[in-house]
């Protein structure tokens, strides 16, 4: 094998392969990526088996081949050379020249028939959306996956397209968030659960500009994201996603509206008076036209009032401030809605379009009191 | 006592207080800052007994007094009040309230009766040098002093002022840092050595204008560094200094001049090939006008030619590479003048002006190859 490419095209098909290489594995094959370069182009290729990865590489094949590289010492070569042209020539042996400008490094290959390629997806359904899209909706939701092994479903998030609707949900037995999204066209409907590293790996991919788009292919195993000269493979998660829809009730006693800022950093603030090892719940006192916050801990006070438009009910409510703060992070909008019922069940951050859905269980009062 | 300052201006003085603030020690006071309301102004003292800093915050004094508080409980607070007016106010039991717009702390204080205060200096010397040049000197020498505790003196910089002439240097066994500047005036005669992690936290505190001025004083056992509203004062590192001045021969037999970026951009690349744990040097071969590097370890090899201007003798000599990159990290020169005696006397690299001198000890090339 023989080609050449520029130092910085090269850097990139490696910076997106390295998210599915394995860090340390028992199998020295899932630490390489594979180069292959064919009549096609120059290909790299990783797969840790849950998250597989392809991605072409602009270059000159000069002597088709391939060869498996260990992907941290290839990562570390490349990024250290002179911004130039790279030349990776391989010989019988297995062995690696790496060429740029004056330096020559010789590096130990492998001839990876032990390597597993991408698995070929059957009978696939599939939908196209912008990547600046796909981004955000991971990113707006992503935060209230679960990282308890036991509930394996939990630790993904829920793809649910019906016609032109698209519909993500990750919840973990505290919170539901829920994004929905628009597509240009009608697609077959689908429901997926797609692992949460997966999620987290393809938003770091994604250039995420709104006129990109990103292909989505679904099989009855697999989830494929294809754009530009990158294809992501995944496995999905089996089982049936939790039923959410019960839970969300539009009946409420008490609506407010509030900057989300303003109420954003005076959670902030009061969280310096709790100690993590504490989880006492920030308790929050709607009363007219303003929404009160006290905080008293071993550390000192903090009180501070928000001027909110309120509907209903007053209420006094207790919340884990890091799930309230997690939602309103990731919400754009100025001023946000919020519908409660009582002290005990779940509150609802909504916008009217139904764009998005953040559903947040209390904390008990007087439990947290005693 | 109280007081209404700016967030953005009482947050500029916090943060450099912090730097003179204990992370945790036996004494409590020492985790405290110390605000003074005086008729001169807001003065904030913090003092971890070998580092004290005061410094003036603008603003206004409605009642003189003083509070000593909690550094970070305080930094915390104030980091996360909007960017707004903060009035502070203590009662008669210490108690303190910080009000901003609307929000409210109320945290316990301390009379501060126990607090250490910056130690007066007698008999001072004083020299006056820019802002930026204090700061480049330290960045530029600091890198090669000693964490070794045996060692005192290894752990400061001496610095040494002859007429106007003021000399740096900072060593550790393995090689010396010398840079030597130009004071715009003549001053009394001195020479101390200053702890390095004073001189690390005033480098971060400088905010390096060529035109920003600090005043430096000198006693017997105290350096005080004066500059805008601040003052930092550090104790001095007790006994005599390391004779230097005959290491520093001006002999050579072999004398390169090297690009210093690609010179340390083939250094840089050629560590990737050097286990940590191995202690491997570089070994360099300057043949007519070319210095070559190669080498070989149980990754791979790697091999690279720079062209060079060459004097004397050919020579093949090992170091340490992360001695080198030190060095050439911190030259601002396109080329650099390297002058070598033979493989086991010392390397010294320096300019034709005299303005550095860094001297790093070969390692035994034979021993090493073993």
């Amino acid at each position: 094998m023989k080609i050449s490419c520029a130092k910085t095209d090269l850097m990139i098909g490696i910076n997106i392969s390295m998210k599915a290489v394995s860090a340390k594995n028992t199998l020295p094959i899932l630490e390489c990526i594979m180069i292959e370069a064919m009549s096609t182009g120059i290909k790299l290729t990783s797969n840790d088996t849950e998250l597989g990865i392809e991605t072409y590489v602009e270059g000159e094949v000069i002597t088709p081949g391939k060869i498996a590289i260990d992907a941290k010492l290839f990562s570390d070569i490349i990024r250290k050379l002179p911004n130039s042209d790279v030349m990776i020539e391989t010989d019988e042996n297995n062995q690696i020249l790496i060429r740029c400008e004056r330096a020559k490094f010789n590096i130990p290959g492998k001839s990876g028939e032990d390597f597993v390629y991408l698995p070929e997806l059957q009978n696939t359904k599939m939908v196209t959306l912008s990547q600046f899209s796909l981004k955000e909706v991971i990113r707006q939701t992503i935060f209230s996956i679960s990282d308890n092994e036991n509930n394996k479903l939990m630790s993904g998030e829920l793809f649910e397209i019906t016609g032109n609707h698209l519909k993500v949900v990750s919840l973990d037995g505290h919170r539901i968030s829920i994004r929905n999204v628009e597509l240009k066209e009608s697609y077959e409907s689908t429901k997926v659960v797609v692992p949460g590293k997966t999620l987290n790996e393809i938003m770091k991919i994604l250039t995420g500009g709104v006129e990109d788009e990103v292909k989505i292919h679904f099989s009855s195993n697999h989830i494929m994201f294809e754009f530009e000269n990158t294809k992501v493979v995944s496995r999905l998660l089996e089982g049936d996603y939790y039923k959410i829809d019960q839970m969300l009730t539009n009946d409420y006693s008490t609506k407010i509206v509030i900057n989300r800022q303003e109420f954003l950093d005076c959670i902030d603030r009061s969280t310096l008076l709790i100690r993590e090892s504490d989880k006492k719940p920030i308790i929050i006192n709607i009363n007219n036209s303003n929404l009160y916050m006290k905080i008293n801990s071993s550390i000192g006070q903090m009180d501070e009032e928000i001027e909110i438009i309120k509907e209903g009910k007053d209420l006094m409510i207790g919340f884990n401030p890091r799930f309230l703060m997690d939602a309103l992070r990731v919400i754009d909008n100025e001023n946000i809605s919020i519908y409660m019922v009582n002290e005990t069940s779940p509150c609802i951050i909504k916008d009217a379009e139904g764009a998005y859905v953040y559903l947040i269980l209390p904390v008990n009062i007087h439990a947290a009191n005693r």
